[in-house]
């Protein structure tokens, strides 16, 4: 029997996704249609991103899944018409992206390079950072991208903190969780980077009360989403020099609109959400691979929990 | 008896290490004085760098070993008057520093921060880097240095080719050696870091010649020494967009001279010979176990050999 694998994104999405996706349900050994048009009710599996024209999932009575190719959901895991399992992505090559985005700016600030990289009075001045091993970072979020990125720092002599919803062990990272955790682990980072969902409980974990619990100057890196930050609660605490610099992939709303005061302030820095994206090639293996196991009766990777949001 | 260890640096130097020294040469059970002062002929160990009083080291004929606190040593091993073993430093905590200065700007630059960083026209151009396993390097030098590098940026993925002066095996690094290894390791390399000490072999490794052989837009990072690289040669081939950046820590002439073109040149960053300190702990803990091993008739650690001049 053919599969009829609907492609539920925009015509880039297409472009890049058409070719690799292909050559990966082949690869497979599944019989596929893959189309960007069918009659719902024939439609197998979609294959969504936000973008996606169908939003209605309700006519699609024979789908065994909805495969995202973003790793955060919350823009499809409130749709009440959505009753089918819904999948996540988890690409290696989307974690190597994160990890590389993460560790480089997170050693951008621990060596303070930008002094260097804009020094208009060419000052000469010899003063060496302290070590890695002298700069505490807190991790918030320890789930594939955080664990991954907390993995690298550690393996870089940073002192990593994870923090999460669970209680999890994590080999050579200390783990806390619950709001207790939370406080714990800020009161003693230098730098701080966001890997969390965005759910109704994450939503402004970084507060006017939370930002206080930091040691003056800490930085922060927020390649999550958005909203896990009060922007300006933010504000505030770099104007006050509590926040020593934020270097902010993900927006309340993107692109970051051209009037918005983060582009202005000189203690922030935007980079365009392209912290991690997610790799065509990787990714259509990781799609391939989940419609192979639903074909064959095996549980489904990835699997959002829709109580939890992620 | 009681050993007479001679600290032949500056003033701050002194005050950097006068504790940690005293510290070391007590926990490595040392009975020695340790002194910015004494008569020549009863000095058993020197403590050098090359802001030392002492440059004749005739006098000191009772003196079993020069231990300098630097890595390199271009400035002491020529030195005709030098008879006594002389030591580099190969300190623990300097290795780390060199690590995280080039993973740290490996990734600036991979990444393509620095249009992010300094982002006038608040230009939002969501296109993501290739991932570091795309962005071949090559390490000239496979020393301590140059190893460590070369290691973290392979777990980082980023395809690392080593090039010594003799032939290496490292596992996970192919490696090559002599003037046609260094031939293929530039003609494949997006990035290339220079990690040699300054010899006469050494001098303008990166020349008209070998710089043609990059890559269009390759990125040089040299926190070696200053004259590993032609400077007219490296302005030509940036000025060409051959090379597209060049991050340098060491210069021919330290501070570099505030009229010297790599300040003006908007493709250069200068960062001001801090890649990697000697850490007065660790470095305290290596000099007072060179010593010891000397007292105990055991071989001197990390020996300069003179005819290789490091
Ligand atoms: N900027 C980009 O380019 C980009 C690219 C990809 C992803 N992202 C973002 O990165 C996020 C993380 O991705 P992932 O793959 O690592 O997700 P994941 O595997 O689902 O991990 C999420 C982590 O967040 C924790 N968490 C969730 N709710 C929490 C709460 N209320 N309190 C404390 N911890 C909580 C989870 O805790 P438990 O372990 O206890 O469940 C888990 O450790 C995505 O949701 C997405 O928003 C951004
Ligand atoms: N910027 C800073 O803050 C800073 C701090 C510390 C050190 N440094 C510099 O870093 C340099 C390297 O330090 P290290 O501790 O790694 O030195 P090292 O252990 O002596 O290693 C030197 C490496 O260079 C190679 N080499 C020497 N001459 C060569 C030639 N003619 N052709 C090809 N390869 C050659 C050696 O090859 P073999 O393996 O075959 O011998 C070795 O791999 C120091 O000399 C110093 O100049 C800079």
């Amino acid at each position: 029997m053919t599969l009829t694998v609907l492609f539920a994104a925009s015509d880039a999405n297409w472009a890049e996704y058409a070719a690799p996706l292909r050559a990966a349900l082949d690869e497979a050994g599944l019989s596929a249609r893959l189309t960007r048009d069918a009659d719902p009710a024939e439609v197998d599996f979609i294959v969504y991103t936000p973008s996606s024209p169908a939003q209605d999932f309700a006519p699609f009575t024979r789908c065994k899944a909805v495969l995202s190719l973003w790793a955060g959901v919350e823009r499809i895991v409130g749709n009440p018409t959505l009753t089918q399992p819904l999948c996540r992505m988890v690409d290696p090559g989307l974690t190597e992206g994160m990890v590389e985005w993460v560790v480089g700016h997170a050693l951008r600030h621990h060596l303070g390079m930008d002094r260097h990289i804009v020094n208009p009075g060419r000052v000469w001045d010899p003063v060496c950072p302290p070590l890695a091993r002298e700069r505490p970072i807190a991790m918030l979020g320890m789930g594939e991208l955080g664990t991954a990125c907390a993995r690298a720092l550690s393996a870089l002599n940073f002192p990593v903190t994870g923090w999460s919803r669970s209680p999890k062990t994590v080999d050579g990272i200390p783990c806390l969780h619950g709001s207790a955790g939370l406080d714990q682990a800020l009161s003693q980072a230098q730098i701080v980077v966001t890997l969390l969902p965005k759910t109704p409980e994450t939503e402004n974990t970084l507060n006017v009360r939370t930002l206080a619990l930091l040691p003056d100057g800490a930085v922060i890196l927020n390649p999550g989403r958005g909203a896990l930050i009060d922007d300006e609660a933010l504000l505030a605490a770099l104007d006050a020099g509590k926040v020593g610099h934020a270097t902010l992939d993900v927006f309340r709303m993107e692109p970051l609109p051209q009037d918005h005061p983060f582009w202005a302030h000189p203690r922030v820095t935007v980079t365009p959400h392209i912290a991690a994206d997610t790799r065509a090639y990787s990714a259509s293996r990781v799609i391939a691979g989940n419609i192979r196991r639903a074909v064959a009766g095996e549980a489904l990777l990835h699997l959002v929990d829709r109580g939890r949001g992620y």
